[in-house]
């Protein structure tokens, strides 16, 4: 039996997880594609980080703008500039202001249609699990349910890879350093600033997680 | 026991498929919103039809330009102007020049982030049933599911409904003259020109409903 070869689209957003992702799966041999997405994210700063990552690694990147995608957001702290980033531990309310309604999803499904024209056979995103009340996009029911659903778009069917989806954040960080994961590059702060804010749930998130495992984050 | 409200984006088109869905779930008593989307492709005379069609009916609607995409969408005939648009009868070889790849799940992931963020409970869109070849993304699984995946993307769950997807397009026609849709507003053609070709897959499966249904295309 000749093994089918994985050629896999990385939802790539340039921080700490999807990057983790991408060596992962490099290590693993998979030939890879990555989207990037302009969202209206105020802090795409992590464009330029996903850049520089694909540029290392050689990985052909495409950053598809669909800024128009805000209109529809409704209010959000990633996307309303006139709200503004909540400090902090993630908690629920936290969560619900920086949830961009359906973004996994919309990423995966642009992904799944990228695969779809290039003759790729999967795509892959950096859902993770964590202590916290968890994201139900970032859920291995949702990851089953997306799985399910690309293998019937199209006549090609296209596999949902998830493989951090029961780690946690911590997990992740030690994976990364294992791979040579050059942690300096990622960008996570949800801030628009240049440097990392280091107060915003997600600097938060991540100062934790390279904390639990006994790993110096040089950002 | 109290129904639940009825609050769904419809995906609109401008076509004939999507307008009659529109009032379909009007007579049906759903409250409802629209969503048309620009994504690169060269009829997007058809945007013109479903804002007309909002503006008549009085619901609200959004166009959201995710142009974008097509930068991902490979040689499609549908987005790349370079490619012509196919005559003649659907074939399998005339659908795989018109398919957008995975243009309903994108749609589909748009209109539920959206409706999320509405408070609405559902998404629909105009999926049909016919004689050649079909779409893998117009079929019974695939919005099943879709259905599923909505149901578990968010703390709020969205259906997905696709009431025409046993009909066949004659069925749609008849059903839009009981229901008065204004056929001649609604926008079929995939060429580029201000007037419908009368040669194009689409033009000559538009006119074989209308035939079948035994009504009138006014357009």
């Amino acid at each position: 039996m000749t093994r089918r070869p994985r050629k896999t689209i990385v939802v790539l957003s340039g921080g700490l997880d999807s990057t983790t992702l991408l060596y992962h799966l490099l290590d693993a041999g998979h030939t890879l594609k990555a989207l990037s997405v302009n969202y209206g994210q105020r802090h795409s700063r992590e464009l330029r980080a996903a850049s520089e990552i694909c540029a290392i690694t050689g990985v052909e990147q495409r950053v598809v703008d669909l800024s128009g995608l805000a209109a529809i957001f409704g209010h959000n702290a990633l996307t309303d500039k006139a709200l503004d980033v909540p400090h902090g531990d993630y908690s629920p309310k936290t969560m619900a202001v920086t949830t961009v309604p359906n973004r996994n999803m919309i990423l995966l499904s642009i992904a799944t249609g990228w695969a779809i024209a290039s003759d790729f056979t999967a795509v892959a995103f950096g859902a993770h699990s964590g202590p916290y009340t968890p994201y139900p996009d970032c859920q291995p029911q949702f990851a089953a349910a997306m799985n399910a659903a690309t293998h019937v778009c199209d006549e090609r069917s296209i596999e949902v890879l998830a493989p951090f989806i029961h780690w946690t954040k911590a997990d992740i960080v030690k994976r990364g350093h294992e791979l040579g994961v050059p942690f300096e590059l990622t960008w996570s702060c949800y801030e628009g600033g240049d440097v990392s804010c280091g107060k915003c749930s997600t600097c938060v998130d991540r100062a934790r997680a390279f904390q639990e495992s006994g790993l110096c984050d040089l950002t």
